[in-house]
């Protein structure tokens, strides 16, 4: 019922567009080749997928992931830790030898998200002088288990620390080097107690790897502020401009008007962009207003019923949705803000190339059941078909591999 | 399939106990009239209903609703109102007379509430000079239509205001006269401009009806906290002890500590309740900080897709999550704190007699596919069946009407 190769020719029947039109999605070679809103089309020989009717949209991107973390497939584990973030890092760590393997782990909530219509991820990946390499091999076996299924970007990440645990910059390195796509960071006043200290490490390596940068940012107030200027200053200065994120950002949420004008001054001066799950028990950075700024925000689903967390599903409509109404977001055109931050701000700052639902754009979209893009975001309705490079990936919320069974 | 009268004998088998414990429910006039944890039961000629080995919890209890508002049923309606709260309130009037009856547009909703595990529900209903009773009438057809089904509690509510609109006191007088449970209020302060002047006249309807009140309260600030300090004095001075419930108390979510423990002393000394919908943008009041203060707090849905939101689906469990995220609750003792807002503590507040999963208490509850009351609330999987008084109203999500079809 789909294309077997990308060579062949493949029509998502029977769909309406954003604006309201029915349409039928013509995909060649991985590619839409046409939107025809005519009433007919000729496509002999085309393989047929039905689209119901339903809302299509282009795939979903989920740009902060913890895949490694993933207790995806396995029973109802109560959470284990304590109430602070170094608790959660202390116990995590002493749970993994009684976990099945990273990649089984990993693989079964990447399947999960594609279900919900996400066809790319930004995952971080835990490194540490204790498993040094071993999480960011099993999702390098991800990626290459999902290619033509789901883009996997890995960030290198220290978890415990870069120099609060010796040995990390050397294996941030070294998982650069052998295909890692971005470095991470973590919080350097709180886990390192010495912003320059780690800040000096992880501009080094991204200078030498030629990669961007990714660091989570959940320090308050004006730590968090401090943090935040401190990498404008560094990335301006080493060149980085456009190939930097902060995770979080909370400090943005609570910032005093003058400190929140200066801080998101200087991220969109830089490129610097902002990842966010919607804030939970933060406060959340105001979306619109840095949208406003010049800043790109752009939204992830963080860590997904895992060591860290009971919450989610991997469905980034439903991240959607709980951005939008921290945000207070309640139109239409406020909806589609959030939903621009869970695809097309995403698929921007991962430099994915060719995305978006137009002639000649990889034909990476998915259908839902769903009026308009808004009601999509706030209902998240049930999903049709999940299609990647013109072939279909899940139906019906549930995986299906490339061969379309 | 399921008792057709209230003297019938059936069986809830093969559920699962929130401890874990595997169990038989035998349910008789209406009641719980045994929980057999061993392996055999005789019940003979009793009705079984297969539990599917699934947990088993007490009936939800939604305690802050606006089942008038609802637009469930109908096409996806873009948010028509601006950003302010008079923009809400206008918007939604000029609307009224486009959609299909209030008792219609109600009873969808809060079928599709019973279907989630509902068995109670406090719903406030709109009570201004231009409609007059005719939203309350509505929801009073639509309790009797629902009676034996679902607990509906109605809270005579002046949306447009009391002072600001004359003639509204009367109207809300009327309706407790007529059969309304509770009165309720709105923002003295931001919406009346008068905050002795209307809870005067609350506390003035409230004694003449011998009737508890429930009032709106979204002022920030100072204006929130001298609100809810009144509305306790009052309490005092009234005898409606245990009777008074302030929604969203925003101003508690960002209060100062010293007067955050004024206020909620008053609140526990007087037992003043408060219902809350998570806060979406607003301040969230520190749950867990409340209830170890005396102060019964319990969620409720609030607006459920309808002129005032778009999101929402009327799922408590869902309510649940959103309470425990925004919370930062996340091991499974904290997650059964949301879940108790979502239960117990509203049956308390409604007054709800014999509630709960014990014997003797009515036979108000639903099946959920989750290992523990914590996965219930984070993940909130799948339902079974909903049985109300001993008879099953929802199967699989879908409601069913009581003689279990």
């Amino acid at each position: 019922m789909t294309p077997r190769s990308s060579q062949e020719t493949g029509v998502l029947a029977n769909v309406r567009l954003a604006g309201g039109a029915a349409a039928d999605i013509v995909m060649r070679d991985s590619l839409i080749a046409e939107i025809a809103t005519a009433p007919t089309l000729e496509t002999d020989g085309a393989t047929r997928i039905e689209g119901e009717g339903m809302l299509v949209l282009p795939g979903l991107v989920d740009g902060h992931m913890h895949l490694d973390k993933a207790l995806a497939g396995l029973p109802w584990m109560p959470h284990p830790a304590g109430p602070t973030r170094l608790s959660r890092i202390e116990t995590e760590k002493s749970l993994r030898g009684d976990l099945p393997p990273v990649q089984e782990r990993a693989a079964n909530l990447a399947r999960q998200c594609v279900a919900h219509g996400t066809t790319a991820i930004r995952s971080h990946v835990d490194i540490d002088p204790d498993n040094e390499l071993t999480h960011f091999h099993a999702l390098m076996e991800v990626r290459e288990m999902l290619a033509g299924i789901l883009d996997l970007q890995i960030v290198a990440f220290p978890q415990s620390g870069v120099l609060r645990a010796p040995g990390t910059s050397g294996l941030l390195e070294a998982a650069l080097t052998e295909g890692a796509d971005v470095l991470g960071g973590l919080d350097p006043i709180a886990i390192d107690n010495d912003l320059d200290g780690q800040l000096d490490t992880l501009f080094d390596i991204a200078e030498r790897c030629d990669t961007g940068i990714d660091i989570h940012l959940h320090d308050a107030g004006a730590d968090g502020l401090a943090e935040i200027n401190a990498l404008c200053e560094r990335t301006r200065a080493c060149g980085l401009a456009g190939r930097v994120t902060v995770s979080h950002g909370f400090c943005l949420g609570s910032a005093a008007p003058d400190e929140f004008e200066r801080t998101a001054e200087a991220m969109a001066a830089v490129g610097v962009s902002l990842a966010t799950h919607g804030g939970a028990a933060s406060p959340l950075p105001p979306v619109k207003a840095l949208r406003e700024r010049g800043v790109e925000v752009f939204a992830g689903n963080d860590n997904v019923r895992d060591t860290w967390s009971p919450f989610g599903n991997g469905d980034m409509l439903e991240r959607a949705m709980l951005l939008a109404w921290r945000s207070g977001f309640r139109t239409d055109e406020d909806l589609e803000v959030a939903l621009e931050c869970a695809s097309a701000a995403g698929a921007r700052v991962l430099g994915l190339e060719g995305y978006g639902l137009s002639v000649g754009n990889r034909a990476d979209l998915f259908t839902v059941d769903a009026e308009t893009p808004g009601e999509a975001v706030a209902q998240r309705p049930r999903r049709g078909v999940v299609v990647k490079g013109g072939r279909v990936v899940a139906r019906e919320g549930e995986f299906a591999d490339a061969s379309g069974t």
